[in-house]
């Protein structure tokens, strides 16, 4: 499900179908082959996931996600459990041009609706594929870099040409038998002296070590 | 109102002062001249304002915050709305060592709960103040840098020693007026190929900046 007129109008131009669309306002429209409902706000409220819900609310089909063959910068999550930080990861792919991101199978559905709307109609430019991360991993001929408390500083690490980052879960991080297969770890140093200072939200450190990585391209 | 045992503990230390505590677990608490009282988890979630109560709320003393002399970073917030994001931006702070951050007067209050709570305690270690920033800016003897997006590309400008950061309101950047003192103009820019993709959020825009910012020191 998606909402919004705004990120319903880029699905035709994406690998996605729109199977129907529900909207307060159907002369928005004229995709072919989708049936069109026209709704009130209030029956529109009824369907939305959302507490205040926009325009249109479109109903797409499932797409069978492939994994792409490797270029450059690619994303692997390992057991990242909140919606609002998957939408924010998946907008910073698209904003840096990663084209790929391989979530754990214990990762959040990025089909969960909080997961789209975070992720503001970028999901339709990233390719997402749940997998056996670590069988993937172990196959992986390129670089495999993790976020650490006790790695290299970011600020003086020389990022290899092609490589994947790992990132982990909210509250545990990267699990053991993905850490193993790390050919190395950064850490994003911090320069606030007090150690009370919580360490960044798992979309923040990602935003900020993608910011480094294209800061040398 | 600060919630939870962690950060609670950390007051102490600051500039702040508790005036009462409401705690499931009174033994946790040794603190002088501090009114504790024992409440039920089902009175805890009346007072919280959390859907999710931790374990304590804390009710402390306003603070009457003055402007401090500006050494080297320091951030202008124009209009920010949004809660999560002020924050975040105050985490950010707080993890790179920012002492100051100076908000117009009408950006979201850093007392309203949902921002002391996404500050994870960060505020304790920040001085926060609000203040006609158009006033305060135009007395400003150091650069003013803000974000836009025609500025000049981030990764391949010279901060110099000593500067204001100027972030603008979600919706509508910074405002003419203040943009009108800006000394200069900087853009994270984008790596992806689309133009669909929407611009980074003012929180994760602040998290990239400050980043390549603390980069070179």
């Amino acid at each position: 499900m998606v909402e919004g007129n705004k990120t319903i109008k880029e699905i035709p131009s994406s690998h996605y179908k729109i199977s129907e669309i529900y909207t307060v306002n159907p002369n928005e429209f004229s995709v072919e082959n989708v049936h069109i409902t026209h709704v009130s706000p209030t029956e529109l409220k009824k369907i939305s996931f959302l507490q205040n819900p926009k325009d249109s609310v479109a109903v797409c089909e499932l797409r069978e996600a492939k994994t792409l063959p490797h270029f450059s910068t690619q994303l692997i999550l390992d057991g990242i459990q909140d919606p609002g930080n998957l939408g924010t990861i998946i907008r910073l792919a698209d904003w840096f041009g990663i084209e790929q991101i391989i979530c754990s199978e214990d990762t959040v559905d990025f089909y969960n609706p909080k997961v789209i709307q975070a992720s503001m109609g970028s999901f339709l430019r990233v390719n997402i594929v749940y997998e056996d991360i670590h069988a993937y991993l172990q196959n992986s001929s390129s670089a495999i870099i993790g976020t650490d408390m006790d790695g290299k500083n970011l600020y003086q690490y020389s990022f290899p040409e092609k490589f994947s980052l790992v990132l982990g879960n909210e509250g545990n991080g990267i699990r053991p038998k993905t850490e193993e297969l790390l050919t190395d770890k950064i850490t994003i140093p911090r320069f606030g002296k007090s150690r009370a200072t919580e360490s960044l939200n798992v979309s923040m450190a990602t935003g900020i070590i993608l910011g480094q990585i294209f800061s040398e391209k």
